[in-house]
């Protein structure tokens, strides 16, 4: 058995298991109240304060704890947009950004604000230029990911939070991803992270807003954490989330250099042992555990199901694993294949033998999903056919369409073309992927009877 | 030791420590993953929804869980109004609903909606005439807590749903204080719960929103808990509060019995070891654990800091305790004193031995604030003294206007006056109240030249 999704949850870090069970006895009662168990539990969450300050780099007094980094990343958007609303409501957040920042776009957007989202190198990271030439007069916000959660690539934050500040502008930086492994570098003016990313419990995110920054709390508050995140205070949890951080600081530069190593081998490795697969995400800025690949004419599903049964738990970007079967909108901005698409996040303590073993599994896994959906298998000889060709691939799924056009390239002379009709929105992103990959002309696509045919033509 | 504060937090019920811990190594990871630990998380969410729908009292699919009851009232009370938009913007709460509701109906007022506060009798309790008075035809929500946090006094749930669902109008029950005595029972339509009150952890609250009722949420959402509450689910504290909520309704009917025996004792025994109390809340449709008492004379923050040294963890909601200097919104609508106040809230499983405790430290500790005070001694001689006097008490704090009437009283004759300056907001509660209790006449309230005058006429 081997867990390799941390990005979407750690298991719970040993110190952070024993926090919680030491504050449950000593955590649970009203930390506003004036008695003895309140005192006490005062105590824990200003001591809770102070170490997750001082693990962010910020002031105690400049963090509040929330129920999740999702609702650290909505009130902190949302108050931030409303504390400079006469600045002006325009805000600017990439492409790439967690959903929980897309959804506080969405919803400023809705409401009638304007929202300029900057663009990615298909190595997943943003162009602090791009920033820097988003930025207006009405800028209200700019909102950054210090790591990109899908495919692990940094992003510039020191360099954009500079052209921010520079505009006057507020910086928020998501560092869900990074948080565990160190502090943010750069002059940011707000920043949010969860617990349960860095192997502290569920139900605890953080909230930073430097002193100085215009901030209006929005909804109904209450008088707890500085009115910044209503509702009682989820003591024994902040306990094990700040205790845990700093544990997991303690061991950061060692567990990065090893995990490093290890994503590494599977950077290296995989493309040699599987056929037409690629990697995504910078090759070099890149937190120490995440490696993600796409493979080519592969069900992202029944992979996932597959390495599930031989004991390794992965995630995917690919449409067939969203419930809206939409792919990842990651995948997407950066311009890269999306079907079999399968993220690789160890948590720290990963031993070298899991990765190893993980990569002797691997390529039997993707032939045999490649066979069951009768993938084609390069044969190098050209069939004679007419100049064009249609493949209907209407009604099918990804990696359907793709694997039909590959079947019927060689059937046109090069400099044919294949017109693929599909009404999968993967077809969209992976058909252009495929012939990126392939060196096959990616000609553009046009509305179709029924969904929207996709024109490739043969180049070799 | 005794904590006589469970309606603030209740300790951690066994059972919930139990499931905590087990589900600590179960249910870390993300319920929406599809690997084995995906999987394990949401059987164990699943199995905790179904628990905690039964213990309510709804299908498991109209059962959410919140980062805390105040997170579940706020998404309640918004989403609620939103999906009646078109119906109109009518809100009504009584006058006593918990500060979570009353901060949703001041956002709801301050975005342009309209609110109409239902008044409640001396007891704290809602007529529920004055429900039906207030539904309009633009009336898109009503809320009514099941209990009162402060005083205990049950609210005429049923009848008001009734009344509610014979408009076509929404009932939002605020079940915080009840939930783990019983169902709720009527024909509401939206029920918010929070697990530290029943001996859960923090960081788990309950939104049930019935089968047919129009809900909007509102904010940015995301794919979890039916898009009505964002943010990675707080798995292992939401399995502790599904299973200590069964546990505490399994000995709900005894316990109930037994501290309402002993909630009995303090109502019955104060007034007699204490002179000038008042008792307050609804003698018999009440809360079994809460009993509320304000002593006149006292200053409440005094005397819950010499309760605390006597060992006596006590709420208070006399305007000294308050970061707002105001006096509890509660005891304000009910018209009652507020000055010396003090809850006891029992937990389940108090023992009787500190209830009898308790009944023999508080007539001294009474006592010991009222001569540091300098509060009155009933002397039973009347000085002679000009018809009419002016007491001023500008600058001074609750209770000292009402010790010095008490002073002076005496000194005018009968049918003479007393007027007494003061800029403290507890006099005009606590002035009135004192007359109620000692038979004198309170004649009105008028503006000083600072602060306001109270007059008060001596009628014996």
């Amino acid at each position: 058995m081997a867990y390799f999704d941390a990005a979407s949850a750690a298991p719970l870090h040993p110190v952070a298991r024993q926090a919680l069970l030491a504050s449950l006895d000593e955590g649970w009662a009203d930390p506003a109240r004036l008695y003895r168990e309140g005192r006490r539990a005062r105590l824990l969450l200003d001591a809770a304060r102070e170490a997750a300050a001082e693990a962010v780099g910020c002031r105690a007094d400049e963090l509040v704890f929330t129920p999740s980094g999702t609702r650290a990343v909505h009130a902190g958007v949302a108050g931030a947009l409303a504390g400079r609303r006469r600045v002006g409501r325009h805000l600017i957040v990439s492409a790439v950004e967690h959903s929980s920042v897309l959804h506080a776009a969405e919803v400023h957007e809705t409401g009638g604000g304007a929202l300029t989202q900057v663009p990615v190198a298909r190595t997943g990271a943003v162009d602090p230029a791009a920033y820097a030439a988003a930025l207006r007069e009405d800028t209200a916000l700019a909102c950054l990911q210090s790591a990109n959660h899908e495919v692990g690539t940094e992003q510039p934050v020191a360099e954009v939070a500079d052209l921010c500040r520079a505009a006057g502008v507020p910086l928020l930086v998501d560092a869900a991803q990074s948080l565990g492994w160190g502090r943010v570098e750069g002059d940011w003016s707000l920043l949010a992270g969860s617990a349960h990313k860095w192997g502290g419990p569920s139900g605890v995110g953080l909230l930073v807003v430097r002193k100085g920054v215009r901030f209006a709390p929005q909804g109904p508050g209450d008088e707890r954490e500085s009115g910044r995140a209503p509702g009682f205070e989820n003591l024994p949890a902040i306990v094990a989330a700040a205790a845990s951080l700093r544990a997991v600081r303690a061991e950061a530069a060692a567990e990065a250099a090893r995990l490093r190593e290890l994503t590494e081998r599977i950077r290296a490795r995989v493309p040699a042992l599987v056929p037409d697969v690629e990697v995504v995400g910078d090759p070099a800025r890149r937190l120490p555990g995440i490696v993600t690949f796409s493979c080519l004419y592969v069900d992202g599903e029944t992979l996932l199901h597959e390495l599930d049964r031989a004991g390794f738990s992965v995630s995917s970007g690919s449409s067939c694993t969203s419930s809206t079967l939409t792919p990842s909108h990651v995948l997407k901005a950066m311009g890269v294949l999306t079907e079999g698409n399968v993220r690789v996040s160890l948590p720290p303590g990963t031993p070298a033998e899991a990765v190893e073993r993980f990569l002797e599994v691997l390529p039997g896994t993707v032939a045999a999903v490649r066979e069951r959906l009768g993938a084609p298998v390069a044969t190098g000889t050209v069939r004679a056919a007419g100049p064009d060709l249609v493949v209907d691939a209407l009604g099918r799924r990804c990696p359907i369409p793709v694997i039909e056009l590959a079947k019927v390239i060689d059937d046109v002379p090069v400099g044919g073309t294949v017109r693929v009709l599909s009404d999968d929105e993967a077809a969209r992103l992976d058909i252009p992927a495929w012939c990126e990959m392939r060196g096959q002309e990616y000609v553009g696509e046009e509305p179709a009877e029924r969904g929207t045919a996709y024109l490739v033509r043969r180049t070799g």
